[in-house]
């Protein structure tokens, strides 16, 4: 497996004593002072601490009560940041969870793909010996919305299926095993001959909205759309109108606009619109995953080595 | 993707003008055609050709009409010929379907597997924002029984998850990306180490109910059974009570015994339980597959080369 990393020097100046905070206190916290005592670093308070790790994504107000003026590094749990965004400053490094889970998340976006090309979607529903119906992902063409760490995993996991792999990233720069790589310019070329979308990337001001009634349009009516990404990525009416009017085959959705969605909301009455409760990775396989990065961010940040998944804070992620 | 190629010189004699019969006339004709021009090969009336390429699985019984003294090279359809049998002889050469469907069935036991691990044979049946669950396929024991084109394809798209994988054969030989291969009598040793068993061998006397009660009690609780092969390889009334009692986490079958598995059956009541219709390759998928073949058969046909997937007519294979 490849990893997207995302490198940053700390500081120039070589190694530290590795006195590192772990806040807030939740059931992640026991896995990561293990991984951190793993890597030699010694887990204390914020006061005492040279660096903070925070463990709680789903509490982004409680963070400015522990960061302190002389942390010099911050790692963030998760690999999206949006609701910390506000907080980031120059004054020292922020990492977070980029590419900790692109393998779980990607093989999450190769199980909604065959699900729907199979037909398993249907059939998990029924109670009978059906006709057969289905369609191969063996050799289709398929278009990775995102050019990071997802992208990677999912391009080597498809590379058995002859797929021909058209990725669509901000820079040209060649992904492994991909066929070509192209502009968001570009989108609106390609859509019409593309058999599979999945939406893998960032969410910016660029890229939210990005599958509207336009490009769903743009689809052949046999295309399947993924979002493993962000709900904000699809504009769901949007899409609820694609189902309907079968422009596209199908969805799977991870991620959904509103979230959690609510009971009764359009989308669930699709039968070829499989949607997940945001389990690309879910806390168990995450905590492992991310126990594993801070175990080697840990011994980075002591020996002054460069971290991964540093965030890049003009670029939002 | 491998493929499980068998070769036989047609000729030493170098290449031909491609004057192809393609009979008889049915729904399969007109993809075979396209193949057959695409290869340069011309068309014809079974009189003029030189070889004929049979469209009918169905209809064995209508292929001596068809043959001509002068034909050198019959190619049939399917993977499995035991109808054409009697009527083969040594004065041509034959070919048949071999491994041409093998990804297909391949793509269909993946498609399986990650939907039973990451649950989404239960949540396609939701219409509610669940609880996360599911398991990862990354890092997984999967045991294969059956060394055949099934097994080979399935190992190399299993390859970018770091799977150890374990194939049950009649012979030792090994294969390649796998982590060992075992005889029959070593099977009930692997079991308690494995998460996910494939079944993927030739109904015999010696492999029907391979999977039996107390096979199925040596799996983890957390184990999956799938079977793409035949649905007398696994004995049903054990696997309803192995799920009734939660020995194992869930089955995914392509094949049932009986089959088509009866409305009301206790199989189709299990949450866990995906079925479906014998739909390893439906007949849109094998026509595509069967397409490329013929058109790289006939390709090799006209340049005196060797034809792919010959028949062994001793062996009856």
């Amino acid at each position: 497996m490849t990893e997207n990393k995302t490198l940053q020097k700390v500081t120039p100046l070589g190694s530290r004593e590795g006195l590192i905070a772990i806040e807030p206190d939740n059931w992640r916290k026991e896995a990561l002072i293990l991984a951190t005592e793993k890597a030699g670093g010694t887990v204390c308070s914020a006061d005492e601490a040279t660096a903070l790790i925070w463990s709680a994504p789903e509490n982004p107000e409680l963070l400015p009560n522990f960061v302190r003026e002389q942390h010099d590094w911050v790692q963030l749990p998760f690999a999206g940041i949006e609701p910390f965004l506000a907080m980031l400053d120059e004054r020292r490094v922020w990492s977070c969870g980029k590419g900790v889970y692109a393998s779980a998340v990607a093989e999450h976006a190769l199980a909604m793909i065959l699900s729907l090309k199979r037909g398993l979607v249907s059939y998990s529903k029924s109670e009978n010996w059906e006709k057969p119906f289905g369609s191969n992902l063996l050799n289709s063409r398929v278009l990775i919305l995102g050019g990071g760490g997802i992208a990677e995993e999912l391009i080597s996991m498809l590379n058995p299926f002859g797929c021909s792999i058209t990725v669509i990233r901000k820079s040209l720069l060649p992904i492994s095993g991909c066929d070509q790589v192209l502009y968001l310019d570009d989108l609106d070329v390609v859509l019409p001959e593309t058999d599979v979308v999945v939406v893998a990337l960032a969410l910016t001001s660029e890229t939210e909205g990005i599958i509207n009634r336009e490009r769903l349009g743009l689809l052949p009516s046999h295309a399947i759309v993924i979002n493993v990404a962000r709900g904000k990525h699809i504009i769901t009416t949007d899409l609820v109108n694609a189902l309907k009017s079968k422009d596209i085959a199908g969805a799977g959705l991870d991620v959904t606009d509103p979230e959690p969605l609510p009971a009764g909301h359009d989308l669930w009455g699709f039968s070829n619109c499989l949607i997940t409760p945001h389990i690309g990775n879910t806390p168990e396989m995450g905590i492992a995953l991310l126990a594993q990065r801070i175990e080697e961010n840990v011994a980075r940040y002591i020996a002054g080595e460069d971290l991964l998944g540093c965030i890049d804070i003009g670029a939002g992620y």
